[in-house]
């Protein structure tokens, strides 16, 4: 009779495994690396799971609040001539990171994406607009990744937003700093031309 | 003002920090993942992690036991004339898995390690002499990593079980299923080499 796992620690490995890039061998890791931790520890990190029920998105602008309203669409604070639309909720945080960007947002919820199944109808466009027409917005940035699925949805909001006759712009591409010429990929270097600025 | 993350999300990152091999990136990822979870899926996760406490090591053997009494200690399933070492819970499994062993168990519960402040006292070797004497054990079988701690380790574990006078064997160590000689270190060709059997 070969022994196989415990059915709590099976279980404990499945939740591990619906985790993003964890495989079977990555999540048996974490489950066994559990067994060590006191009931404290194990509780702690249940309850900060349980917890994330808490966090909900903005219904105005998507971005991710806790229990107060979301400071990010607080016009008093934020600048409204300016709407920066990104795809994700974490995208927001890492464009606050830079301390380069004061205006509001509007995550998208994703990009256009029809081999899985993305279209129009998936993403807040709709609500997109109704923020446009409502808010005194001057300008709009569209901060998508540079990817095909990016590249797509920009070119699709753009032509979507062309009636609001708005200035729009996207994310400059170019050399990442730090980065050394001959190790740049061929694209990047290509766009990077186009987009020289006099200097 | 610059957002960051509310307090529910910091709490679940320092949680994922917590698992092996999961720094701050891999950590906000999976907790970024998780705010699209639906509320069962956070419930059953959070669940399966506090059972874990329902898992506990058999005091005999050091095996993972579930509910039910340790099936890996019940001599009328296992021989008790062969008792292997290992230094892990997990090792355990993977040893079951080869169906090739049908022997009992112990657990170390670790490898000697100076540098980590593991010594003798933190290992189960008192239980491990206690079991020989009572046990009707025949034979040892070391089945230790083949590492600097797992040689120290074997090495100690031998002088100490001397005095039972058992014939002691350590886990073979050669060539990998399917690899190339030319692709396999040395340290391993020259121990394939010593260890070289009749063909």
């Amino acid at each position: 009779m070969t022994t196989k796992y415990p059915p709590q620690l099976i279980r404990l490995i499945g939740a591990f495994k619906q985790l993003p890039g964890v495989g079977s061998k990555s999540a048996e890791r974490f489950a066994f690396h559990l067994l060590d931790w006191s009931a404290d520890q194990l509780n702690e990190m249940a309850k900060s799971i349980e917890t994330t029920q808490q966090l909900r998105s903005c219904d105005e602008c998507g971005c991710l609040v806790g229990e107060a309203a979301c400071l990010l669409c607080d016009t008093n604070r934020r600048d409204p001539d300016i709407l920066c639309i990104v795809a994700h909720l974490k995208d927001v945080f890492a464009i606050e990171q830079t301390h380069e960007y004061k205006g509001l947002y509007h995550v998208l919820g994703g990009v256009l994406s029809p081999l899985e199944g993305v279209g129009p109808d998936h993403l807040s466009i709709h609500k997109l607009k109704e923020r446009i027409r409502s808010l005194p917005v001057k300008e709009v940035v569209i901060a998508l990744d540079s990817t095909l699925e990016g590249d797509a949805t920009a070119f699709y909001l753009k032509r979507e937003l062309a009636e609001y006759n708005l200035p729009t712009s996207r994310l400059a591409f170019g050399l990442p700093m730090g980065s050394a010429l001959d190790y740049v990929d061929g694209g990047t270097l290509a766009r990077a031309l186009r987009g020289r600025s006099s200097y």
